[in-house]
């Protein structure tokens, strides 16, 4: 049951992640080049991709590795099955998030290299405000919610379409456009871009990112407070993956 | 199979009702501040936010407390649950809506910290016109007949995509931009941004919101005359929610 | 099994043809209201409306009428059914094009009203072009061939989204933005505005859909050519209804 | 099982490839003449329509030729059928991309017919730099990967629709506004729009495509290595079609 090796899970979560920072980079860099005169209409156009991108690549990965990308989906992961007795091990959950932060570094220069820019550079976009703050507390806090809920309540196959609206929601309702997501604020910093993040705004979104994660895992106890066999997550998989047949 | 006790149900509600006016305010917030020259560009933005985000909020708090975030929606799962012996009684009915107005109220305040407005604020756009009140009767026994439409044919699963979209058409051909909940209207008084509405302009809507729901709950008993028990709705929850297991 | 008598059925029909009218001609008064300086951006603001509210009245009424809410499609019904022994009949035929036409009538007087417009007025926007005339034929070929393809595979269950979508690219793809059904186009008549269409462009119209409807049974017979009992249309419903259990 | 015969498919991937081109030019044009200012608003426009078109498309051809469209997806299930004594033979092979080819070249003089241009024109927009090719070669990778992956998984039912979303997304992350697919590219020669490619840049893209292509079989095996008989692909439709009762 347990039968997709680390390797292969790690690969995926790099890749995944990669090309999830390449659609939002690089939707960015393309929206901030056709629609100079609206910035509106360029997150418009950046956060529809987005939906779209960020749905497909968890159908893509998630029967491999859970399709997590983003450290507070695994940590969340690690957190809630200690509870259940599932869940993602602590040695695993270290390689998830070198691989998640790895690919969203490699997704900023895949996204360069697409749109013909110099491969590094660094963001100037300074983001930290208060209300950024609070915005990416209330918008890790969803995600994860929104996760584990429907994984809790055995409606995980409707993860990759619901995530995906997620965003496409609070890109626009929350003030920071919704980072909710360390690897990718990691690599950000690599694109000096509509979509960027100037360095020392990083560790702040992360600082929410993390508080809005323990927010999530305090609401999904009190909304879904006893998992049943049928519907606990799988180990190592946060939920989300499917049960498939696969070979050792 | 009730076993979801009042307290966590008004959780839900309030939180819901919450977030939901959040979307609405704080993506109308970002779409005037965003787009400032094209009011339609604004509206699509945030009609497209209002979709996704009310998708996901149903599809996360469905199945603790049915997802209404509307006193209407309740009013009619306590009208129409009389004749089926089923529907939430009168008790929880007045605890429902209060937990959704003052989900509403708590909602805008929500936004307006995100956005580094000042927490407490008065709208002042007027929105009363002949057309404008029309629109809202048509807005609210449309959502309300959808609801209870799914509900009574066993589509229910269906609710979350087909509520989000219907909103989305309903912003537009609605001449009122279809608020059609009363929770949202009272909440969108305390934010004197594009989704604000005055104080005096909210009585004449909450009388249209209930008027479109009257209407939809007679076009429901037409349409669907009658309920055969797999079709009923469960006690409390308007329909709306999943059979899950749960814990007492 | 065919529980379900000719008024209300006609019921659905008129009334759902009636909102599908207000639902485009409504959008479309209110785009080219907010966003005067790009007809483009008016006419993705109205298709976006008329995905979402097209999809949601397919699920509203479907269970009841079957959901045509267009001649070319009760009509298809008639003669494909006619040869698998299922299908309209030509009494309840009649009945259905004078419901929805009265439909496409009042819709636009619907939208008149909420919009606080006349209520009666004629178009003055004339379309008749070849090629408008060719993306005519496209739109209602591609429309008819996608419900009766679905129906007969057995997958009436999409046919809510999967019309919504295709509405969604025929709005762009054909040149004369796919009317595709002659209520509609009878009802755009009653509306001086961006979805108007002057009455003696109607006639070509409407021949350019029947014709496109005749291409589309051809396509339909020879693509899917036999109909097994588990996917046959049920009597009167062009494969659209669900399986419901209904009271006399 | 494998009872519909070869005319048929070739018929369906005839019109398929056909109307899929005239959907993209089609709605290029109409962008490009509705929306002057701004082309990241033509990019939304186009993008969205297509997003729609496409999974309406597979949606009506699936069952009949697999809805291919493309020659990378049509090689690809020869190469993976191969390994698993499943997939198209080299005699359908050559026979799928003649018509596949001919309804790209077809296509695009559909849309030049409805809307009232030239039949026949020649593309004059050059497209070839670096990074436009190292976009091709993701667009392509992305694409076929997902069709395997949801094949190999049991999940070709969502094809639909996660097909077209990944063209939403790919139209905007890959700076080549994602072609992915050699017989559209040689459609698109013979529109000189939006849309439109000149012939000297075509073989730099035909060559990224399988490019792309062989990337993404490499990474179907390494991520799905096994496929079981439940999941394995029907013979000649690449995974993508439907278990249906049919006629011989």
């Amino acid at each position: 049951m347990d039968a997709i090796g680390l390797p292969l899970r790690l690969l995926a979560e790099f890749v995944g992640t990669a090309l999830l920072v390449a659609v939002v980079v690089g939707s960015g860099i393309a929206a901030a080049q056709l629609s100079p005169d609206d910035v509106g209409l360029q997150l418009l156009e950046n956060s529809t991709a987005t939906v779209f991108g960020l749905a497909v690549l968890i159908l893509l990965f998630g029967p491999v590795s859970g399709a997590h990308f983003n450290p507070v989906v695994t940590a969340a992961d690690w957190l809630l099955g200690r509870r259940a007795g599932t869940g993602i091990t602590a040695h695993h959950l270290a390689a998830y998030l070198a691989a998640q932060v790895a690919g969203g570094i490699s997704g900023a220069w895949l996204a360069n290299l697409m749109f013909d820019r110099r491969v590094f550079e660094i963001a100037t976009k300074d983001r930290i405000t208060i209300g950024h703050l609070v915005g990416e507390v209330v918008a890790t806090a969803g995600l994860i919610a929104l996760i584990f809920g429907l994984a809790r309540t055995g409606r995980a196959a409707l993860s990759a379409a619901a995530v995906g609206a997620y965003i496409g929601a609070a890109y626009w309702f929350t003030s920071s456009t919704s980072f909710a997501n360390p690897a990718i604020a990691v690599g950000r910093i690599l694109s000096n871009t509509f979509a960027g993040i100037a360095p020392a705004s990083v560790p702040g979104f992360v600082g929410a990112e993390l508080l809005g994660g323990a927010v999530a895992v305090v609401a999904v106890l009190a909304l879904y407070p006893r998992v049943t066999p049928a519907t606990a997550a799988p180990p190592s998989a946060g939920g989300l993956e499917l049960d498939l047949p696969r070979s050792p």
